[in-house]
């Protein structure tokens, strides 16, 4: 190759690739048990994915794994890229017949845990279809965890240096160590999610609809089994469950560990966890309030309505139990301006993330202290540790890179002819991986199907290019990044 | 007063209020010799505001004025808020008879070279007003040159402090060095004025229509005489005499010396110059190709459509020739876009400024190749002139700021009952100081004048707030800046 070892990354991505066909055994056996003949579709993925899996395996075996700098960028980039392919296969030969772009769009949605979805008609969709959504939904949730806590601290990514120390990584490679961490995190994940299901069953749905929920809200992904997505349910009960686990997955999952060892203390110090909490509960109740007052919905509807909304968006799950964008242009903006917000880093949620928006905060006043108070000295800390002007200078970056993705990607999709509303707030969706956008399209309501194929590769870019946190994507395509 | 000598500051104010009631004697001139009734209005306007203006000159009167860093935060919010008031007086009690609002909102918009107007019938209204209009943003338009030069480096202001040295202020004290500095850029403005007036009138203006475009394109504040703006000319003379003018209005005055004194290689050495001519260059070729190619409209007219739009909205001025919102969802987007970039700083425009997209990108692209080479030590300079930290941090936390203003803006505008697209535009071209949005409310070819009161207020604040560069305004506003 170009003058770096590729072979761990090839090992890697194959033994992924192995794990994603194993996966597929799965909705295979649910469409043959329910005698769908769509499990053959599931079968020949199998057998093509677990081929090329192992033939990267083979074909890049080395006796030790240890991947430098290069090639874990390498690796998070394309990682996801070559997963995506493989998982689209069953999209594209099933009963449905999505084309190419529908289906990688469908893929990458799932994979990244955005939700956006080009499938309508999935109250009669075969279940082996439905539950590979989830599942994809899923693996990608605990990719995302596992990315976040052994890979972009040490790639140094938007400010994720300042996580360094919490996954127990300090040399310069990534060690067997950090992946011990994944495991443990793994099984909380496992967890989480059989107990939203029992939750979820218990409050009334079927135990078909309750796994694919459970999977689909622990990883933030915002997949249904339905078209109308939570609304067909009609159920207080399923929202707040939802609400729950839409919560604990856009929390930081390290910090799930403390509290399994009774270490509440420590779960609770993480400045992170509070604002994230207290944010929620503000917007949530700020807008329950406005409902109240301006549409008379009586408080109990409201208080769970917009709950249910807020954290969706927020948690960049993607969930629709009702039509905000029927209350009004207010409606319409806070959502769009949540949709940047998300959850916090090292869960499964997108967007900007808390942390970012707490350093910001301690810097913008520091700063503004500092305007006229030159010589005050003002420390900067954040959860009891020095912020560099490094860290600084990261987590603003990212926050630019974030948004000139979001204006690039809307000037795409207004090329391609996507009016300005969908095009603005699409990008910004889709690059947050949240799901919905604004709109009669995209909106809670709508469906990417009538989407240009153009607009759907794209998004599906968008989808990526945020859930990778951008620098890893930049830093490959850059020819330099090539040359030694 | 709270512990700080406020005497200078008011007798700054008093002074400038003493110049803005003598600005009132020329439409009051005008409307004399029109025989228009309103002379009186400007008459008793002009006494009420040289009443004050004395009264806090007098009253306020010290040996030496020198200010301190706290009264010039203050001086600097407090200055603009005072003398809009006053040049209101005139919109409140002439014959169109505004509310508070309108007035308000319309002298905001003067004053701070924005160009949103509330006033329809243009073409029908008394000489007077019209060229108090452009008077105030003419008057704005040298205040928001005097501020960026000698005010703002000095207060350290969203990176300002790269332009500390070249206001040839060294000290902490803003001296009458940095006043015989403003005097010389105060001759170019002039003399620039002069010389689009004579432009104009030969490109088929009336004597008194060229001057009130003169006026408003050096400021790049962008009122017209008429309701159609420059549309109603049908001219592209002079479309093309305004696009040079609002060009050289968007660029860094103090550089007008250099060219002055003949040394033009400084002029084009300075990086900012040469980024926002290429960026105007390129986004206004770029759209000419696509509009040519798409819209099959003939090259030489796309050429100019696009230039005189382009560079309208990038300099924020705001003048309109044609509503390019027709041309479809891409030039809305585009449009968007550009209103947040505004022009050099150190000139009569407004927005993030090519500066800031500079030292952004600088940082950036340092950034993206420390990632995957920690040990290469980048040296970040800008203008020859290396860029610290600091500056970095500033320059990102204005850019942070300028949008969540814009977001606030609008969830105010949206909680006012204001349309999404109307609240999201609304917002961006307030704070920027462009002028026209988008949608059929505020387009190009819009008016504010249905926006409800409040909204008025909203984006009257939203205006000062950008043109103030923001902190100067949140410093001012914290009470630990009145605290010692």
């Amino acid at each position: 190759m170009t003058g770096f070892d590729t072979r761990p990354v090839f090992f890697i991505i194959g033994a992924l690739l192995s794990v994603l066909a194993v996966a597929m055994l799965l909705p295979m056996s649910v469409d043959l048990a329910a005698g769908n003949p769509d499990w053959m579709v599931f079968a020949i993925a199998f057998a093509l994915t677990l081929f090329f899996g192992v033939q990267f395996m083979l074909a890049n075996r080395m006796d030790r794994i240890a991947l430098n700098l290069r090639q874990a960028f390498l690796l998070t980039a394309l990682s996801w890229v070559v997963i995506c392919a493989f998982a689209a296969v069953p999209f594209m030969v099933s009963q449905i017949d999505l084309s190419a772009a529908d289906a990688y769009f469908e893929a990458m949605s799932s994979l990244t845990a955005t939700g956006a979805t080009v499938i309508s008609g999935l109250d009669g969709l075969a279940p082996g279809l439905l539950l590979w959504r989830s599942l994809l939904q899923w693996l990608g949730g605990i990719g995302i965890i596992g990315m976040a806590i052994a890979i972009l601290p040490f790639l140094q990514v938007g400010g994720m240096q300042l996580f360094r120390s919490e996954s127990s990584d300090r040399s310069d490679k990534v060690t067997p160590r950090a992946s011990d961490l994944a495991i443990a995190v793994g099984w909380i994940y496992l967890c989480l999610t059989a107990v939203c299901t029992v939750m979820l069953a218990y409050a009334g749905m079927s135990w078909f609809d309750a796994v694919n929920h459970a999977m689909t809200a622990v990883s933030t992904g915002g997949f249904s089994t339905r078209d109308a997505s939570i609304a067909s349910w009609n159920s207080p009960a399923i929202e707040w469950v939802l609400v729950i686990f839409m919560v604990l997955g856009g929390m930081p999952f390290v910090r799930f560990i403390s509290l399994a060892q009774g270490r509440a203390a420590s779960f609770w110090a993480d400045t992170q966890i509070r604002w994230y909490l207290g944010f929620l509960a503000a917007v949530s109740f700020g807008m329950s309030v406005w409902l109240t007052l301006t549409r008379g919905v009586p408080w109990d509807d409201a208080i769970r309505v917009t709950t249910f909304s807020v954290v969706s968006v927020v948690t960049t799950t993607g969930y629709a139990s009702i039509d905000y964008e029927r209350w009004g242009p207010l409606a319409s903006v806070v959502f769009f301006i949540l949709t940047f917000v998300g959850g916090c880093t090292g869960s499964t949620s997108g967007g900007l993330k808390i942390f970012r928006f707490e350093i910001l905060f301690i810097v913008l006043r520091a700063l503004q202290r500092r305007l006229y108070s030159p010589n005050l000295v003002i420390p900067l800390n954040y959860n009891g540790k020095p912020v560099s002007a490094d860290v600084m200078i990261s987590v603003m970056s990212f926050g630019f890179v974030y948004l000139m993705s979001v204006f690039v990607l809307a000037f795409v999709l207004a090329f391609l002819g996507v009016d300005v509303v969908s095009a603005l707030s699409g990008a910004a969706t889709a690059v947050s991986n949240v799901g919905p956008g604004l709109g009669p399209t995209i909106g809670p309501v709508g469906n990417y199907a009538t989407m240009p194929d153009g607009a759907k590769w794209a998004l599906a870019a968008g989808m990526l290019l945020g859930r990778l946190e951008f620098f890893t994507i930049l830093v490959v395509l850059s020819p330099s990044f090539w040359r030694r």
